[in-house]
């Protein structure tokens, strides 16, 4: 998903920044040390370089996205869904809560900030630039410029740790509660001692939606030494009316001096001031929780009580290199392992835990604090991430991927429907379909089926067959009725071939569980897409309520989202192929093979094609259905990997969409792709290291792992594929083949 | 005090309800039955009619002034003080804190509103009508027009307790946290569950000054019956600039149903719905602390629990009769006994309770959270109240008057400073001058003395004495140096005379306690004000800071509030004769006792005399000081009751000034009036009672009581006065021969 309003903007480097990206990068053993979050900070990316703990709650970003000086990438500015641009130069404070690779803002809020000298609360003035930045894997620094001060930060799960060295003299912490990405306003906090601060901020309207279900991030931020002087300080609203005249204070900043009392108000913030005699480190910890502040500030002390900055760090370097290392890769250049094992970790951020440590956690929709013994994953951007990154979470976390499907089945307990797209316990509705129940049939079917299937199978059905009052699924009844979704509905193609996929699965999962009826019925319904194929122009063409096609149509309207009728997010060629179940039956309507080939290699000829977005992504590896016609995706593959994933900021084709373009980095690195959503099968080309070894959780899979490798010669097609020694027919492989096997062998001619 | 820009408003009665507050208390027979909380409730008194216990934190009025339905008397259309305006009708709400009888806007929030059918949240559409008024000491109940609804309100100390009859169908109980009386704005709110809602409330700027000191009123509200259906809603800013063409929502109310996360905002409120298959009750009881919502809670329930609405009632009504009958009075018409005891129930009303029922309080300034075994007081309007109001308290509620004394020591142990205007643990700096020490004398030298006198001296010194940084006494130098206060001070003549009051106080503090020196300083500083005196005006005249008098000069300037150099809430005539402590010193000034007389004549008979506000409200008894003029005073105070002091909406003459306005009306209807602030001394004139019985506090008085009686023949003036049946010479007592006096028999001509 990508809902920025793209405008190119030219990508200053910064030699030094780059220089010591290499630098750090060269030198690097262990997969944690590839990590570079830099990447995916600048082209739209929405990564930040900051860091967070495998699936945290918390993560600590700089934030730079406010202020004239950071134009043209200012948050207020335009549609920007990132705490931070690395282009831009103007640091605003640290923010303690943020998305990954979102395409709206929301979260960047809770900013800390250290200044020094005379306490300034207004951002404009306070704000810095910054240098000597260094960013690793749960890892952040910079010097602030303006102040001298050096930054550092790392986090556990919940809790967001900075360290901050001052210079001698009066220096100052502030958290402002005001300035943030999310356009939701309004804070309350209270000084609790000079030591801790507590409070709350509003957040939510992701994609300026459901502002209705806003809600609050909850936090206890804990001072490693004792502020000498504290105050809160607010910006009210300008009055009107007959009062003004009165009221010489009117729309004025109010510092209120040692205030420990409770202070609400759209813009408001905290300073923490000391008077040191020589340079000297405060160390702030900042829990965070979705349920409450006394959660907040157990979940700081359960999980950093006592602990230094330094031991913080360590544990969650460790942490992460536990993860990343369940995939080793040998061969490839320095940044080919780079670019990979960042994608990992960009696709351990989301979804992410939003339960606190003793298990509550935000129902969704209910109003109930409810309570888990595992994981309450949320951040389920599911309309991106039901193509690829649910099924590397299966092969590769299979544990997460559970927990996750459980997350997924609860949040339909609470909330009678299943979730498009999560976040934080509120249902955004943003993009189209019902794609969970893929994600849940692709996970039983390979063998992950530690959930309740039948309570899942239920509400698939029901998002499937309700026709009134269905969220999920608008113009639901001409689907079923007519095949097709019309063009009283928006992006009605798109639609439709959204429901077939989910159908698709349904169907599987049906047959699965001998549901044969059901099998039957939704596999016919899966295909009805067929019925918007436009034989003239080969491609999927809207019809009208009354069965018309609708005109006049241009294939190629709906660049840079422009309304397009019948397509969300892309136009006719982006979403012609997207029947990703039903390529066989596409093949015929097209023609048979060579029209296929031909029209699909159109795409790319004519660059149609687009990298950054979810509905196309799976294109290239479509000629592996056309015998013959494998090595067009081979080459296809390895250069859009070459030109859009680079170890550079601007090294992801646009928004990472929470891990989904980094999973097809993965995959595509790995040599092999999940082609069909909820079909357990992967379609293969050539992996870009010598060796891949993934280690399999002896929880679900009987091997303990994978080994997949790659025998080089004259030319990159790949000449013979064996597995377990023995030659290996075909470019598709079944999960079970492929976890069952030890080797996967790809020879190149 | 009085900070209305008074614009008379004509006063529209309803017949019925005047018809109503009479057949209320024609039957009345306890003194509680004679209260009549509407008295005051127009004209600018600045009471409500709403319940309160004695001196209670938690209070409710009707609020009925918002909206242009309400116009002119409308609190954003002009400085408007109060909650509820007898003459308005709109209603939007029942507010569960308020400030009886002050002159400016600040609380008046919390507003409770029952509705029918479906939620409305925008006050304007809500509002309504309103009749069958009946207001009560501790129980007010009317009939809302729109819906039908009959509501009921009483109060313990610190929790509003509410009765809503609705009729058969969809019923609804809105707690908006936007609109209020206060100008600050923001509130936080958490409903816990569907029978309880906790949250704060921003309220401060009073008098609109200090802003920083803004501070949250904190609540947890209680249903007796779980609603079926409830949620928030939030009005946010609008947003502007480019991003506001994304927000559909923008500025727009949210409902946010079932949300029991917390929202903050500027205008924020819940709703409790309900389906009644029948009529149906619902109390609602709102805890209030300054403290803590927990604390909130810990009043509620340790107050109210398992308490019925009609069992508070019993008890608040009972409570407020036991400390009325403390006076008895016999004789006088019903109206009489009830603008008397009416006067007596707005003395009991501030200064009020701050402390929650574990003792704690948020001290002033010092951001800590106080603790007391016994009554933290607050509200203390001393400006006013050092003038009648803590006389009154320490002659017939000594114990509340000496927990009063501790109070006003506690906050100088925690502000470096007395108190001038103390509100909620926030000092407003409202008015002038240093009253503080004259009602620590004042109530020393009345023999209650259970406080800490040499700590309070202490502070009364550096208030007198400190020059830099001193937030009480600004122009100090010039006044010790020169005698006065100069024009470079705004209100330099009032400034002065104020001065000179505290300094008086100071002396005979100094005397009592030995300090010799000091006495002799003050007692000198304390005659000042002579240096201002102008023969030619025979007034006090400003002078500049070369020592001449300010010219041009109108003695006449300053009503109205017009700006007027020299003099704070009034003009020359209106402080001639406030230097009450020096009268024969005056009356030499103005060169003898017939000048005097005639110049004080003149005050009245040219309409110079303003009943409403304090400067002059003694100067009726000055008559007294020149021997056979003193019928004049017997007449003057006579004709003044009966022409400010009614029975009826706009029976106070202007704002109470927190209880000081009624003071003046019960000593005045009593006989004897304390002429001096700061001395333990009366001067007498008629009663107009036949008999008043003052029943004495023997924790602090030998005699169980004081009886005055009346013995009326052919005219008004009095002949002779009798103490214990002996001819008492002259019009002046002493508080010892009084209280150690049995009866005060006053003998008309």
């Amino acid at each position: 998903m990508h809902l920025i309003h793209k405008t190119r903007v030219a990508v200053k480097y910064f030699s030094i920044g780059v220089a010591l990206m290499c630098y750090s990068s060269f030198y690097a053993q262990q997969p944690v040390d590839y990590v570079n979050p830099m990447i995916g900070t600048s082209n739209f990316g929405a990564t930040y370089p900051g860091p967070i703990s495998p699936r945290g709650m918390a993560s600590i970003s700089p934030f730079n996205v406010a202020g004239p000086k950071n134009l043209p990438l200012e948050k207020d500015s335009g549609w920007l869904s990132t705490p931070y641009v690395h282009e831009n130069t103007f640091l605003t404070g640290f923010s303690q809560v943020n998305l990954s690779g979102v395409g709206c803002p929301e979260l960047g809020v809770l900013l800390l900030m250290p200044t020094t000298g005379e306490v300034e609360t207004n951002h404009l003035k306070y704000g810095s630039t910054y240098s000597n930045e260094i960013s690793k894997a749960g890892y952040y620094s910079s010097t602030i410029d303006k102040y001298n001060v050096k930054a550092e930060f790392t986090t556990t799960k919940r809790v967001g740790v900075s360290k901050f060295t001052f210079p001698k003299g009066k220096s100052n912490l502030l958290l402002n509660l005001g300035l943030g990405l999310t356009n939701e306003e309004g804070a309350m906090v209270k000084i609790v001692s000079p030591t801790e601060i507590e409070g709350v901020r509003s957040v939510g309207s992701f994609c300026y939606y459901n502002p209705e279900d806003a809600y609050p991030v909850y936090f206890v931020a804990k001072f490693s030494k004792p502020a000498d002087d504290f105050g809160v300080w607010k910006k009210p609203a300008t009055y009107k009316g007959v009062e003004a005249q009165w009221m010489g204070y009117n729309g004025k900043t109010r510092i209120m001096k040692n205030n420990t009392k409770m202070v609400v108000g759209d813009s408001i913030g905290t300073y923490f001031s000391y008077d040191f005699n020589k340079p000297e480190t405060v160390e702030v910890k900042i829990g965070v929780s979705y349920v409450s502040i006394e959660n907040a500030r157990e979940n700081l002390e359960k999980e950093t009580q006592n602990k230094s900055f330094d031991k913080v760090y360590k544990q969650t370097k460790n942490e992460w290199n536990q993860l990343l290392s369940r995939i080793k890769v040998e061969g490839g250049s320095e940044d080919d392992k780079t670019i990979f094992y960042t994608a990992l970790y960009h696709t351990l951020i989301h979804p992410n835990t939003l339960n606190d440590f003793n298990g509550e956690y935000p129902e969704i929709k209910t109003g109930k604090i409810g309570k888990t013994d595992g994981t309450r994953y949320t951040v389920f951007s599911l309309w991106d991430t039901y193509r690829n990154l649910h099924q590397l979470m299966s092969l590769v976390y299979p544990k997460q991927q559970s927990n996750m499907v459980k997350s997924i089945i609860d949040m339909s307990d609470e909330n009678g429907w299943l979730p498009r797209w999560e976040l934080n316990s509120t249902e955004t509705f943003t993009m189209v379909g019902d794609p969970a129940g893929i994600v849940i049939t692709d996970t039983y079917l390979k063998g992950i089926k530690d959930f309740d299937i039948k309570k899942a199978y239920a509400a698939m059905l029901k998002g499937a067959d309700t026709i009134k009052g269905n969220p999920l699924r608008n113009g639901l009844k001409n689907y079923i009725e007519k095949g097709y979704v019309t063009t009283d509905e928006k992006g009605s193609v798109s639609t439709t071939q959204e429901y077939n996929a989910s159908d698709y699965a349904i169907s599987l999962l049906a047959k699965e569980l001998s549901h044969h009826k059901d099998y039957k019925r939704f596999k016919k319904r899966a295909i009805s897409y067929r019925k918007l194929y436009d034989k003239d122009l080969q491609l999927l063409h809207p019809r009208n309520n009354d069965g018309s096609f609708y005109e006049p149509f241009d294939p190629n309207a709906g660049a840079n989202f422009e309304e397009n009728i019948g397509f969300i997010e892309g136009n006719a060629w982006q979403y012609a192929f997207m029947t990703p179940h039903d390529i066989k039956g596409l093949i015929k309507l097209m023609g048979g093979k060579k029209e296929f080939t031909n029209q699909l290699q159109k795409v790319f000829d004519d660059k149609q094609f687009d990298m950054a977005n979810e509905p196309d992504i799976a294109y290239p590896y479509l000629f592996n259905y056309i015998k013959g016609e494998e090595y067009r995706s081979q080459k296809l593959v390895q250069q859009l990997v070459k030109e859009y994933f680079k170890n550079t900021p601007d090294g992801l084709p646009g928004n990472d969409d929470t891990g989904t373009m980094s999973a097809w980095l993965i995959y595509s690195m790995m040599g092999f792709y999940p082609i069909t959503p909820g079909e357990p099968n992967y379609t293969i080309t050539t992996p870009m290291f010598d060796k891949i070894t993934i280690e399999l959780n002896s929880e679900y899979y009987q091997n303990k792992k994978i080994v997949i490798t790659k025998e080089t010669n004259n030319n990159d097609n790949i000449k013979k594929i064996e597995l377990n020694g023995k030659e290996f027919k075909g470019y598709f492989i079944t999960h079970d083949e492929l976890v069952n096997g030890h080797t996967l062998k790809v020879i190149q001619n």
